[in-house]
């Protein structure tokens, strides 16, 4: 598969053109940093997680994004039930499994999500997918402590035991479906020092999934954009403050040119 | 009623002189944007939602703002109880029913909060209006799938049957107390793109109920206020990242002059 | 003691050394803030309020920050058996009374996590200090309405009573160990006009005092650090929207020279 400045600007459009309501049940830290991420590369945000209406709620969704960063007993139903719903659907769902292997709480409520809602991305830094992937690996929080490389056996055999495309983020990005693995080479260290962007990715990627079936495409997409804004963002941001509105603006305005300009193959 | 320059600075000294204590009970999404907006225009900012304070902290607010954008039974309990105690002490009540129409859960939860906390405002997009009013409209997530002309009819009847003003926002935003119809004409298209702009102007309505007694006076104020502060911030603005943060500036700000110099009557 | 621009940014350099994984079971409308803030500061944030997790999430953790800004008893629970299995493992506890003194339900969970979890550190404005020492005081929602002065005897009686370190924070901060004063008089009135400033200062002290066994010193550094950056990016703001952002490039940026140049010892 070959990813080019095309194909990131087809897919862009369309999600500019189509505009997908992605269902997001995520963070209480996050929450406002993906919805305006969404809406700034054109998606439709909506945040729902009672279970009295997830399935409902997922019934009008193109994709649902599950992110476990804020969890307890009610969410996680939320979680399953919406999970479930997407799966019998057929809408995607992106999983991201954050601070997996940092508490066995953690890591129970990520195979439970895993096994029971099937979903068709897994977005994680090194950290997460070696510990989802049952690597010898200790975690510190929900920041990474692996680099992106040691992670990619453990993606591959992860993406193959559960049929999911699996994202490893960081200074550069691994995509893989168990045998092909893409990369994304852009983005800026400073994005580490902004919360949530990892979270953001994810949504993102819900987005991109809702409008383009091809799951390895669709997913090396949402990467490569949300990599090239960070890093056209940094440039002109004094840190990560000010790297989070320029953020949210280039995904705004994010041309086929800029893409041209940064996209490093 | 003649809403001017005059009477619109008068009602934002009012709030930056009395500085309201408005009592938020309002979605994970946007509670850091509307807090943040509330002292930037000179109001004071509360959030709590548990039934084991809620009724105490209403009986030391100036309004209430329900806002239903992330719902659960526990948090529908606290408004309810809210909304209860609002009433009986006779502070203004102003309910965003964001989503409605979105979920048969939503739809029963707005129902129950018009009909048990009597909110004598009502703010949502020209979608929710109409769900809310019974109208014919499919809602597509938490944005409006309608223009605001189309909800005239039904936030006119809405405001007779609730004994509510009911507000419709959009790029015109229209308000009304069942007879009357005031409209405010500023803004920018590109304050759709940051999300919880409408739960904002919920938000400052609620500063704005809590010095003005003449309810539709008080409204079309706030949306006034919102939409000047928009549109200026918007000019200044590169995409939706930086207008976030010009808007509070704006908002903190707005002198008589940039009301003036601004203002569409 | 002395607290000098050597000590401060000795402290300062250990934060970004140590990258401390602070541990914050706080409210809905500060998380993202406080989060970026120990990022920017060179910390590493983690946010777990579950019952069923805090316990090992405490036991990766170098502190504990307990901020009850949005209550409820499910999180009541996190916070008791957070704040327990800290005090087991002899790790810093940071509590923020934020709102004590405006509902019975607040004075009655604050006195709680005061008694069972033995908080190292105790920072709220001048009426938070005031009404958990008991003093005579009228709190209007979560802003003070007391000068940070008059709160001094009830901190000394406080700091004496618990054990802690109690912060003033406010124009002037003021940190007693019950006989000791310190007080930082770096700031900006504009910082109260950014939600949740006071729950930053109270997050970036949990960085300190992960790296600083003094808790005196701990304290007092990070109050400087906190109230020089505001000052600094106050100067470079227009209004809380661009502070905000400032503030975290300001953090993050942060030098002994820029120290030196702002510090009013």
């Amino acid at each position: 598969m070959m990813i080019t400045v095309k194909t990131i600007s087809t897919d862009l459009k369309s999600v500019r053109e189509k505009s997908p309501l992605v269902h997001n049940i995520t963070n209480f830290v996050v929450m406002n940093n993906t919805a305006n991420a969404l809406l700034a590369v054109g998606a439709s945000p909506v945040m729902a997680h009672a279970v009295e209406e997830v399935t409902d709620m997922v019934n009008i969704a193109s994709s649902l994004v599950i992110n476990m960063g804020t969890l307890n007993p009610q969410w996680v139903d939320g979680m399953i039930a919406a999970g479930k719903a997407a799966t019998k659907k057929g809408i995607p769902v992106v999983f991201d499994p954050v601070g997996v292997g940092a508490t066995p709480y953690r890591n129970e409520v990520a195979a439970r999500i895993v096994n029971e809602c099937k979903p068709t991305f897994i977005r994680g830094n090194a950290s997460e997918i070696m510990a989802l992937a049952k690597e010898n690996i200790v975690t510190k929080g929900v920041d990474s402590s692996a680099s992106s490389n040691s992670a990619i056996e453990g993606a591959k055999r992860l993406a193959t035991e559960t049929g999911a495309i699996v994202v490893i983020s960081g200074p550069e990005d691994f995509i893989t479906d168990g045998k092909e693995v893409l990369s994304t080479k852009n983005g800026s260290t400073m994005m580490a020092k902004v919360t949530g962007m990892g979270c953001t990715a994810t949504a993102v990627l819900g987005a991109f999934a809702g409008v383009n079936a091809n799951r390895l495409e669709a997913a090396t997409h949402a990467m490569a954009v949300m990599s090239i804004a960070g890093e056209i963002a940094a440039a002109k941001s004094a840190g990560p403050g000010t790297l989070q509105l320029h953020f949210l603006d280039t995904l705004y305005n994010l041309s086929e040119a800029d893409i041209e300009k940064t996209f490093k193959a």
